[in-house]
């Protein structure tokens, strides 16, 4: 069964309004039938033209979805488009100017000529009354094709959408396939070199699409399975994902709706343990996304922000003669990070950032783009690495990245201690 | 000159992922060369599918723009379906296989198979080396239309866009009405707000478009004025901000490209004082915010998350009786935060928040959603502000409007001091 979308309004194609409905019906398609969308077709408030789209979607699918210009004002076009598409003349619904008059009364407005255009519709059109908007929804057969006007108001089209034209679609659908869906959340690997790992899986697992999504600095697997029952759809799954997470190992930090701070909470929380973060590069970013966490407290005493030297020292206890010797950024000082918050504030595990954001800053040993994490466990040493991020005059990005690759440390850590 | 947009991936049909980039280019096209886009395709990674919506649009219009597609994995078949188009073979570009192979020495990744993909052009393509991906961009002309095809990653695609696709649309355009455009930003009032005080306006000011945009939590106000000449555009749209600033006031933090950290940065400066920021319930997004600005460190000392009482008492000296008597969402804590901020870092400013993002949590004189804020400077008294906001389970924007508000208040307090 191929779907197609189309959405009218000239506003849509100037930047200013950003289209919410269209995501919305494929997440829900997706979801309810285990389809996907074809082709989706914005076009401006230009009569021809939408007829035109209309007329070759129609001529290419099953069903369209077409969302917007059924308001009442003069740059509203869709119903007439869709008369001059079925070759029927326009013709005012009973029931849809009901509709309008209790409206209009009942809000203490009156009914112009403008909004009594709301009540036609092309003839022999099947019509919904809308009970949160003016204009009525209408259903059309064209040829073998059935479209479906919804109005663009969005929730009156999320409300339509989800009452009227998915149980539609699935009684034209007859028994669709059951698919089922897994994310799997990767860091810390290059997208080609994810696909490079996956690729040889493909021809093993027939039944499941692989998909690649960037995320940056994540790069997500989609896998979506498809059986005649869902027993088949979910052992389709089960086994691509075995199989992907074999290749993957370590790399897949999370699946589905869970993050990366996510993950990490989880993992302290089970363990009963406690973090304390000193991030001077990423500037608030890993507190900010393990803060992003309901429920944080549970496992997050406090983190610091220590941008200049003197606040390295007042709340970390970092060693004037440390910072003298190596700079603030280097593996003395977030060592020293990481060892001084979790002793400060009695956390179980410390975590460090410091390094060269840019766009100034560096020298020739250590370059923008340099940073040293730390991650710190009781009495013991903190472990250092050193990260280099090529990403010139990208302040923004060297900062996610340095955020999501000192936690992706600090979840590797946690996973890999003697509890 | 009819332009048309064409985006392909699956991605874009199944919810997964919003499409920024065609509103970018529908707003930048608007901004420079005054034209809008006819139609956007959306189609999903299926080649013959490609090759029919590059076709059509390529027979209805003078440029299209083709963005995504051009990864180095198994579902990246733009550049195979242009050729295709074109009637060419895809052949290896020297220059593009250059940059791929310095790209990956130089961060120390193999080079695979898959990678090499990203060389391969339509033959007679103009290729155009992408200084921030990995993908080129290539030009190709196919009877009256223009074809240009650009990376999807929207860091690429939005470098690109700007760099290399409106100069040459502007080419093709030849003369092109001379457009002129500001942005304003408010904070702290409704998008309805903003519109009631902005709309009577309108009439007095015909050469001027005025359109409102929202970015949560912030309300921008974006004119474009329209004129035969530079000077008759750049006049009308003096007058039309002028209005605007009039009747906004200091609801105008910043246009442009400012920001509001950047707007408080200059404010800082330009007086020669720093600030130092405890945020608890906005968990390191105003530091993380303020840190975005290159050289923060200039009025940036540092900033604490003290997400537990324990923090709250050893890094900014809360008093526990205080806490016990007022808890830790007070008017009483947020003072003591802001004071012992400044006076721990020695910062001429300290900002203070703490509150309920929720979903657990509260109370009933203080439910989810409540904030105190604080402002302190010297030795003063901080000045507290509770707010509320309404957005049941909705942590996020929570975090999110507290985060501005805050940051809002510091600015106002900043722009009011004397010297």
């Amino acid at each position: 069964m191929r779907i197609e979308t189309v959405c009218t309004g000239d506003e849509l194609l100037t930047g200013l309004t950003i289209d919410t409905n269209s995501r919305f019906f494929q997440t829900r398609l997706l979801e309810t039938l285990g389809l996907t969308v074809a082709r989706n077709t914005v076009v401006g408030d230009v009569p021809d033209e939408i007829v035109e789209v209309l007329a070759q979607a129609a001529a290419r699918s099953d069903a369209v979805l077409v969302c917007g210009g059924l308001g009442p004002t003069a740059d509203d076009y869709t119903a007439e488009c869709a008369a001059r598409l079925a070759r029927v003349p326009l013709e005012e619904h009973a029931g849809a100017r009901a509709h309008l008059e209790e409206r209009f009364r009942s809000r203490g407005h009156a009914l112009t000529a403008n909004n009594l255009r709301q009540a036609m519709v092309p003839q022999g059109a099947q019509v919904v009354i809308n009970s949160l908007g003016s204009a009525p929804m209408f259903v059309l057969g064209v040829g073998r094709c059935t479209l479906f006007f919804v109005p663009g108001v969005p929730k009156e089209y999320v409300h339509l959408v989800e009452s009227q034209v998915l149980p539609r679609l699935q009684a034209l659908a007859g028994r669709t396939p059951y698919a089922r869906l897994k994310l799997l959340k990767t860091v810390g690997l290059p997208e080609s070199h994810l696909d490079a790992k996956v690729r040889p899986l493909f021809a093993q697992h027939p039944k499941v699409t692989f998909g690649f999504r960037t995320h940056a600095p994540e790069n997500h697997l989609k896998l979506m399975a498809v059986g005649d029952d869902p027993a088949q759809a979910e052992a389709a799954l089960a086994a691509a994902e075995a199989a992907s997470r074999q290749v993957l190992g370590d790399y897949v930090f999370a699946e589905g709706d869970q993050t990366l701070a996510g993950a990490i909470g989880a993992l302290l929380k089970s363990r009963g343990e406690t973090v304390a973060v000193a991030e001077s590069i990423t500037g608030g970013r890993i507190c900010a996304a393990l803060t992003a966490e309901s429920g944080a407290s549970d496992w997050l005493i406090g983190g610091v922000v220590p941008y200049r030297e003197s606040a390295k020292q007042h709340w970390l206890g970092v060693k004037a003669e440390t910072l003298a010797a190596h700079t603030a950024v280097s593996a003395e000082v977030a060592a020293q990070m990481a060892e001084g918050v979790a002793a400060g504030l009695k956390a179980d595990w410390g975590l460090a950032v410091t390094g060269y954001a840019g766009p100034t800053g560096g020298d020739a040993r250590n370059p923008v783009g340099t940073i040293f994490l730390a991650v710190a466990k009781g009495e013991a040493p903190a472990t250092v690495e050193r990260h280099h991020y090529a990403f010139p005059n990208d302040r923004d990005r060297v900062q996610q990245f340095a955020a999501w690759t000192a936690m992706e440390s600090l979840r590797r850590a946690i996973k890999g201690a003697a509890r």
